[in-house]
């Protein structure tokens, strides 16, 4: 399911002529289409015919109307059911090409190529598609699984300091709820940089794929994938509203700060635990500031959060570093105090 | 799966009584929302909270705004992932309504109440969820089973005769592709009214059950459903395209006239089977004006449909009365003729 290519895209070559498409589509950024794209179609064998269909970069473009805009050029250019879809980028690509590709003529194939690290680690991985509707993230997908993975680490190489940083919150969040042993690795790690990085991201893309190879429908474990990500997510929410999008990892890391501390608050980790895991965390990312929203907007984001029901906020919290729970419901006075916690650290 | 529920919907409250969801969205358009909803509300037992959803009646309506509405809705009224939705309608309704509810956070449970003859027979079941885009009919959704069916046959009561002989079109197609006994009760009823047609639904929906069960993902025999619809469609669509819809089953029978024919030309079936189908499908429906449309205009139409790929056009023909085959390619050539053919029955 997930390969990874340092050979220079010889097992997608082989996977394209495995298969019987009718035509190829190429789904990309102009971030993707400049850095990345050359680098695909450099080392891709095919005979088969393709398109580009290039969107803007942003998370703001993750909407219906752009969805549609896909529907409609696939239709206009007569895709057909034996069509493929490639998703070369990173989160938005990956997840609304999913999303396009999963319902189009009612699915067509579709693999990913991420390029970021935030995707490959997490989005291109767990068969999740979705688009962002009004100021919710993902408020509408489907579940469905790419046919195929294929992680380049190289594009690693041209990404971004922030964005790597942004992919390597997820790296630490797979460590603090699956594994000791890998969150220890990445804390040790002198410089943040590709290199560093790249030896690490099997074992994270295997403790995901592990999770939710047990639950794909999230009705279980693999809702220890949203730690960091309730609080986390409202502030990427409220920020994006603003039309000020901060990057996912940096919206994770200060999630996965209050989170860390509603675990401590509710007596799951240690005091200890907790001060080391929100030290190293805050080694690596800025504080973000959040005093523009008050802990209502919180709320209202936190009760829509696709895990909730009715109206009590759910949460995944950690009863150790390498262990986390799921359903642990906490009162708003609860998150209040860990939203006051955070803006707290700004100060000191 | 399917219940049909003569009984004042108690099975339907059974199974609200049986799960446990957090609230109900009920779809209806305008029609539904005067002559159905009133019955299912003065049998429906439950002490879950219900919001109605209203949307205008007619095919325009399926598509993406329409659904985009439908979302923000279910987001603004918080709808969790415990919610349900009851479509409650024709195919518009339960295909749409399906296609919401199996994106709104990546799938929420829905139910189908069909009020037409067309959508007990056909569109309610068989798990098939879609919307409208440009002039393509269910370009864009998703294979989604129903929790349940829920079919209440005093609902065709109501049903305008119209409505019921487009129904009709479906269960004479089930009979044609699999059942000649089916066809024969059906081409041997007195009067078309729902007295003579309820006591043979039972049968009509297992035919189409007993397919979609063998081949959900329409991979081979799902196809023979096809039947009448691939030039049914492409004239459907057209008509759509002018803002001048005709009824889905009145398509269907000019599509099964002219695919009967075709089946005659390819050398399936004798003359006179072809001569039984056709004067039996002219006895219940009017005939269908193509003269606005070209050849090249349903050419166009079949190339995009779902079930072709690259540049072959693909038909499900009988080979028999009571058997079909599938994937059967027919040339341009033979298309047309058929097409002669039915353009000469005006004159006749």
């Amino acid at each position: 399911m997930i390969t990874i290519t340092d050979d220079n895209f010889s097992s997608l070559n082989e996977f394209l002529d495995r298969k019987s498409f009718s035509k190829i589509f190429i789904l990309v950024d102009e971030n993707t289409h400049e850095y990345c794209l050359p680098v695909l179609l450099g080392n891709m064998e095919t005979d088969l015919a393709f398109e580009i269909l290039e969107i803007e970069a942003g998370e703001e473009m993750k909407n219906i109307q752009t969805a549609n805009q896909l529907w409609e050029i696939l239709t206009e250019m007569q895709a057909d059911r034996k069509a493929l879809v490639i998703n070369l980028g990173g989160g938005v690509i990956t997840d609304m090409g999913g999303f396009v590709a999963s319902t189009y003529k009612r699915g067509i194939q579709f693999i990913n190529i991420p390029t970021t690290l935030l995707s490959m680690c997490d989005a291109a991985i767990g068969g999740k598609t979705g688009i962002d509707l009004m100021h919710y993230k993902n408020m509408v997908g489907t579940f469905t699984f790419p046919e195929h993975i294929f992680v380049y680490p190289e594009f690693l190489e041209t990404l971004p300091f922030k964005e790597l940083r942004s992919g390597f919150a997820e790296m630490l969040k797979h460590g603090l709820i699956a594994d000791k042993i890998h969150w220890e690795h990445l804390i040790r790690m002198q410089k943040l940089d590709a290199q560093a990085i790249i030896p690490h991201i099997k074992t994270s893309m295997d403790i995901k794929q592990d999770v939710v190879r047990q639950d794909f429908h999230e009705k279980n474990i693999r809702k220890t994938l949203n730690f960091g990500h309730t609080i986390g997510h409202a502030v990427e929410s409220l920020y994006l509203n603003q039309k000020n999008p901060v990057l996912h990892g940096e919206a994770v890391a200060m999630g996965m700060i209050t989170e860390a501390y509603l675990s401590f608050a509710e007596g799951l980790i240690s005091a200890e635990d907790c001060d080391l895991i929100i030290g190293n965390i805050q080694k690596y990312y800025p504080y973000l500031d959040i005093s523009d929203f008050s802990d209502d907007d919180i709320f209202d984001l936190l009760l829509n959060d696709k895990k909730n029901a009715g109206n009590t906020i759910l949460f995944s919290l950690l009863s150790g570093i390498g262990a986390c729970i799921f359903d642990h419901e906490c009162s708003r006075k609860s998150i209040s105090e860990s939203l006051t916690f955070y803006r707290k650290l700004n100060d000191a």
